[in-house]
């Protein structure tokens, strides 16, 4: 590694000027009129990563951007890394509040302002210059490596799934790595490693066959609104345990380890509190903010509608109303399980005055990578020589949509190593990545592929 | 009575070609383009009244359609009645769903079509017809008479508050005699004695200070739509008992005869349950349908809204959610100390993780007329004579605003003497009086006022 640090010592202007030039497209996805763009965006990257020295270099056309795929695989007995990240960006809008161009890279501060700059295009980069740096020293990488970095993420991913479906054979590998995330705090870098998943219910209630005058009928007939709170009520107990039968019972408890690496994170409850503009919290009992965040499972409404919602009064009994309800999962919960068992159980809590019908609009299964997975144990050491600090350990109460497909579609685990910042306005203006993490990225990542090498473990 | 019975039976035609003539002015008064037919159907009514011989007939301008007032109060000693009715009409709309022209009163089957018929011509009508036979007959009426018959009923009445207000000395009375609804069914004429009032509140809820992801806040922090749900469902117990304090404390519980008097009315739930399409009624324990309808208080849910509320799918924990809550309410709850209630109790309810902000929409109070108030004797007595069968008791879910008007502005009691039927399509096409009813109710209306007189009642 020594040989691999110094060129990237000696190169830290040609790895930022590199960055630059790929910022300076406006791979905007979402907007038609930077098609062009998107594509010569594409290239930009497909052709530096056939300069440093990866094989099998393709622009793949999809219905929308393209993927760019690459790969070395000439590190037989070596575990695969697919490296997924993405090249398009948010768009800019609103322009006027940017200080400076977002298509024209500039430093202030020690940071790098461009839109891209942490999402994803400079997390990208980072990977592209350790592996270069590899490549230009060895000859060749340490571990196998696919890359897949697409030209939708901004968009949905709108074109992924196809692919993946298409290139199962492929992108067989051990594990997939992204650069996509922050880290903790300004302080402390981070590996991600779970993930909730998630359970999107609609319940469509109906009482009356049409729309009643409160007056002439109220007390008569049970009414749907009403019918439909005591249900939502009845799903989260005092103790904010959710009630729908079986919910818990799938589920892998917090290890004393993980309950005290959250603790040691230190999070401050009242700081979050006051950020969100709330007099208290108010979760399951028995955990942590974190913990709850992170590793409970959730029950959230997510909409309601029903009856008169305009301004004033009418004096309706309304005949149809209609609640979204989410779950967030955590490991092993099945979506499938719990949508069944959700749905059972809201039948069961229907008196028989009203009919239910309940939709299901997507599921997705909660992700955990074990923390003594051997691309997070490289991941750890890489971020303790890349920072001089041994990363915290993380995970996100939300769903990264791609990870989900990573695990359901290829089986495989996700490491989430993250360099962007809290406040590096990742979808706002002024969006900017900080250099140091930049460089420090950098040589995290050249760890990264050094360590999750056979060579390294022995 | 004989020569008045007499005089009404001689002038058959004569009444129905006046209703006629009434009819086919089209006094649509949500229609700007009828507002001349509006006025000129004003003078028409003004002008019978004149010939019959009544007193002080007046068309008096509002701000927007004009109010036809009449009295005659030539019987000292004897009590006054208030008649109130209306003489404008609802649209015909859609005319291509009428038989035979709305506004060309049409003979079929025994019944009068043409809009206004029922609702409220045709009602009018009849108390213009008793009384020209009272006044033909004997030159004089039994009771002293004030008629009010507005022109904006259909449009909620809309400068009657300021016209009572303004004319309050001319209008005390002892009674309000309003023929503007209908028997209970084919067979049985009513009596309507009772009316629930209402107090109508929104309920708006506040949690974080913006919008959150589910993902990513999910289990920390009150969704304030589940406590908005929670809320809801804590107001009425299982027992379909509403559980704000002090709820019930000022009810008049209902008589023996009362009850009696419902049970006897043989009421279908079977048919009502099918009528409205559920499987079951559902309202509070130890009370018949009738009895939650006619007698007991409600809550009702009117609107709910909060959140995504489109198609598919949004994972947000919304900032904010409303509720509209109506309650009905029963003699002798106070509006005004049941609104306070709910405030009170829906701020305890909510957990401090929220902030609640109450609306107050509106609220009117319950009327009861006492069962033997002399007017109410009277009217049994006129509808026994009308129908040759005694009328039935019953009260109404709903309000009728003039009702709690001339109970709030001017303490007067109300007697509901319809001679509508159920199926009269008042506000839909084809509407229709019964002709029989019809002549039922010029008798039972000529037998009212001579019941009423104090003569009568020695």
């Amino acid at each position: 590694m020594d040989r691999v640090l110094s060129y990237l010592e000696a190169n830290h202007d040609q790895a930022l000027e590199g960055l630059k030039d790929f910022l300076r497209i406006p791979s905007v996805s979402t907007h038609p009129h930077h098609k062009t763009d998107v594509l010569h965006c594409a290239e930009y990257l497909a052709n530096e990563l056939r300069r440093i020295g990866m094989k099998r270099v393709d622009v793949v056309p999809t219905a929308g951007h393209p993927i760019v795929y690459a790969e070395w695989l000439e590190a037989p007995g070596q575990p695969t890394v697919l490296m997924y990240g993405h090249y398009d960006v948010q768009p800019a809008e609103p322009f006027d509040l940017w200080e400076s161009d977002p298509f024209d890279p500039t430093i202030r501060d020690g940071n790098l302002f461009a839109r891209g700059s942490t999402d994803d295009k400079g997390q990208v980069w980072l990977h592209v210059k350790a592996l270069e740096a590899h490549l230009e020293q060895h000859g060749r990488l340490p571990v196998n490596v696919k890359m897949l970095i697409e030209g939708e993420e901004e968009v949905a991913s709108a074109h992924l799934d196809e692919y993946i479906e298409k290139h199962k054979e492929d992108l067989t590998a051990d594990v997939v790595m992204i650069s996509d995330t922050t880290m903790y705090d300004y302080e402390r870098p981070a590996i991600g490693y779970g993930l909730r998943g998630l359970v999107y219910m609609e319940i469509q209630i109906e009482g009356p066959n049409k729309d009643l005058h409160s007056g002439g009928y109220g007390g008569s007939v049970a009414n749907p609104l009403n019918i439909l709170s005591d249900i939502i009520a009845e799903m989260i107990d005092s103790d904010g345990r959710i009630t729908i039968p079986g919910f818990y019972d799938d589920i892998v408890p917090l290890t004393d380890t993980e309950r005290a690496a959250f603790t040691a994170l230190a999070f401050s409850e009242d700081e979050y509190a006051e950020r969100l503009g709330v007099a208290e919290l108010k979760g399951e009992k028995g955990y942590s903010t974190l913990e709850r965040i992170w590793a409970r499972p959730t029950l959230d409404v997510n909409g309601l509608l029903g009856g008169f919602t305009g301004e004033g009064s009418k004096t309706v009994i309304a005949s149809k109303g209609m609640a979204k309800v989410s779950m967030r999962l955590v490991p092993n919960q099945d979506p499938e399980v719990i949508a069944q068992a959700f749905e059972v159980y809201v039948e069961k809590l229907a008196p028989s005055s009203v009919k239910i019908n309940i939709l299901r609009h997507g599921t997705g299964k909660p992700i955990l990578t074990p923390r003594d997975h051997p691309a997070v144990k490289a991941a750890d050491q890489a971020i303790t020589q890349g920072f001089g600090i041994s990363p915290v350990y993380i995970r996100e109460g939300g769903s990264i949509p791609v990870v989900a497909t990573f695990q359901e579609r290829l089986g495989l685990p996700t490491v989430l190593m993250g360099f962007g910042l809290p406040d590096c306005d990742a979808h706002a203006p002024n969006e900017k990545f900080n250099l140091k993490n930049f460089y420090r990225g950098i040589i995290s990542a050249a760890w990264f592929y050094q360590e999750y090498s056979k060579d390294s473990e022995a």
